[in-house]
């Protein structure tokens, strides 16, 4: 498992240049006995060509039979023990949007909700109204400042918004106010430590807030908080591996991520097509030793249980595929974070197939194409997926030999 | 590895039930240079279709190289770390019996033997005298207590029977008294820490009335004493991955494993079949979450040195597996504690094949039959055992996602 002390120690500044391309949720399973799978299924030149040249193998998220969340997941990816480094959703949600999360801040994720006259909760996700509508609600709850604490609130995506706190003596021991539930009224803010009671006395101040500024902007007449939150401190990549890193990615969630780990996060747009997405790291490749791009859609067809939408994603991230190949990376990974086989219809345990193409360095396998069950004849065999970025480095000349 | 804290915090209290069949010692090597091995060279329909369907691999008990004692073993499948959980060989043969061990008693395991005149030894194993004679020694023993401290005694098997101390201030800290040789004395019982001086007098004691009441009940008119251990204190089924689970096994050491991970010990003969084994697991699989199968004859003939005999008891356990297949289990591994080679004799090192069926969850690989070098291509790939359960957890939709 990657440990920090001797990548420093081994990691050189020179070397080659790494592509992560994380496809979100991309292994999964055969749809009826003896069947392929998404992978299996698609048709991906271009991707098997690198498994065939490349390295394969089976990426382990966690530890065996361990489904991962997103966030675990990409911290493993770059290289993060995920059951020693934990991020919670504050700070992901917040940092994913751009809004810093600085020692000594609380992060908060916020879900807008319709209330009725007693304050009971009739629509967990105020009747899921558009990003626009989201925002014009959060430009009602700017500039709140209590006791000397301020309340930075930004939008995120439709009803989801992202709260942080800053001030002194914060903590973020503070238990979810949403009920998961409708029909009853939003919980109080409640501290779970002592010394979360200040912290937890002026959420419920602002909360009340809330409720008067809202007041009349139905659907979206309130809010729920959840994932109280402080900076993980997570090590960078400029500190641990030397790399002047991006990101490239969609969704808020993965810049997050990325940010707590020192990647730049390069502006998208929620329109990006993967060709966009791979368009922009081209524009950037000059100016970075690492750019891990994420798409996302794999894991949400996945989730939707479209086994053959699923495949038509993959396809299109092959199609795609030659804007990347034309920057002529030195290290090309093509994996996963997790597996989100259509027949789950959610994130499993499954080990990712994972290619490394990496032609001044890799091994060749016997691998023929991209997919599950070749992946598990390659030459990475099962590894834990916190062992990709050595791996990475390696394969970039980027590593010092350890000991004389 | 299994991490108990992260299993608690991830299991469910639903899902669905698993099914465990250990063939002790199932692993073997090929008889002569290109020659099958005992798995390959059975014939297996059965098994064989489970291992087509399902997800093949290599069980790696303890660490690799390591050949592990049967304790070990059963731990590592149970999903402890054996070199963190070791549980000493009185605890094992007491608890097996159905001696119960708790906290605070010392568990040994005794022997009885012949001794001369001059009590030096002239068989260690008393003759091998039956179970009906070793019970009737085991009679005279009875009633003993010395300053407060009881001493409990059980037959096992045999010549083989448990002693079980239970008082205030013990200790298990002692030599064994077994010489492991004819024509010495048996050891006084000796303390290795200061701390046990007390127990070991005790000890002493017990055998000086041993020797009493067994005199002239040759051939067994002596014991030693060995594996003096105390409660191990292991996390229990129910507590970490909140199953109810049960053990079917012939022999004393496998309900003793068993029944300190806290599975309930379902009743057998000495006399029971593979398939009476497994009309016991059918009667009781309605009532519980995981039943564990041990079929101890794969090992013995291994250790026997006979390669055909052993490919018998394989194919016998074929032949009955339609009980265990009419459950329609959701998951059904098959697997070995460890290998034990024919042509090897003894407990060995070699990863053990391994097969993980679940129809809704499992991934298929190119694994045709269940033998080790189908199952060097599986989609298990080589792990730890002790990552068996959390993988039979997961297959049977029992544990939820890790993080956000």
């Amino acid at each position: 498992m990657a440990n920090f002390d001797l990548m420093r120690r081994l990691t050189l500044d020179t070397g080659g240049k790494i592509l992560l391309l994380v496809m979100d949720g991309v292994g999964g399973l055969p749809r009826e006995q003896g069947g392929p799978t998404e992978l299996e299924a698609a048709h991906t030149p271009n991707l098997d060509r690198l498994a065939r040249e490349g390295s394969c193998g089976l990426s382990i998220p966690v530890t065996r039979g361990v489904a991962p969340g997103s966030g675990p997941a990409h911290l493993a990816l770059f290289g993060y023990d995920p059951l020693v480094y934990e991020i919670g959703r504050g700070v992901l949600e917040a940092t994913g949007i751009g809004l810093a999360v600085n020692p000594g801040d609380v992060a908060i994720r916020g879900n807008f909700c319709t209330v009725d006259g007693n304050g009971v909760i009739t629509d967990r996700r105020a009747g899921r109204i558009s990003t626009e509508e989201g925002a014009k609600r959060v430009e009602l709850l700017q500039g709140i400042s209590l006791s000397g604490v301020q309340f930075d609130v930004q939008i995120a995506k439709e009803y989801r918004f992202a709260v942080v706190m800053r001030g002194e003596g914060l903590n973020s021991a503070i238990a979810d106010t949403d009920p998961q539930q409708t029909g009853v009224k939003p919980f109080p803010a409640r501290a779970l430590d002592p010394a979360a009671e200040k912290t937890a006395d002026l959420t419920n101040q602002f909360l009340a807030e809330v409720a008067k500024r809202l007041k009349g902007h139905e659907p979206a007449n309130m809010a729920t908080l959840r994932g109280f939150a402080i900076d993980p401190a997570l090590p960078k990549y400029a500190d641990v591996y030397k790399l002047k890193a991006a990101c490239v990615a969609v969704y808020p969630m993965y810049k997050g991520v990325s940010g707590l780990v020192g990647m730049d996060i390069i502006e998208t747009t929620a329109h990006d097509t993967t060709a966009d997405e791979f368009n922009r790291v081209a524009k950037i490749w000059d100016k970075y030793d690492f750019v891990f791009c994420h798409i996302k859609y794999t894991d949400s067809r996945g989730e939707d249980g479209d086994f053959d939408a699923k495949v038509k994603v993959i396809e299109g991230v092959d199609e795609a595929l030659p804007i990347l190949l034309d920057m002529n990376p030195d290290v090309m990974i093509v994996t996963g974070d997790h597996s989100t086989p259509a027949t789950y219809k959610a994130h499993s345990w499954h080990p990712v197939p994972t290619l490394l193409w990496a032609p001044e360095t890799h091994m060749t396998d016997r691998a023929e194409a991209y997919g599950e069950r070749e992946c598990m004849t390659g030459a990475l065999g099962h590894f834990m997926a916190a062992d990709l970025m050595p791996l990475a480095l390696a394969h970039a000349k980027r590593l010092k030999k350890f000991g004389a």
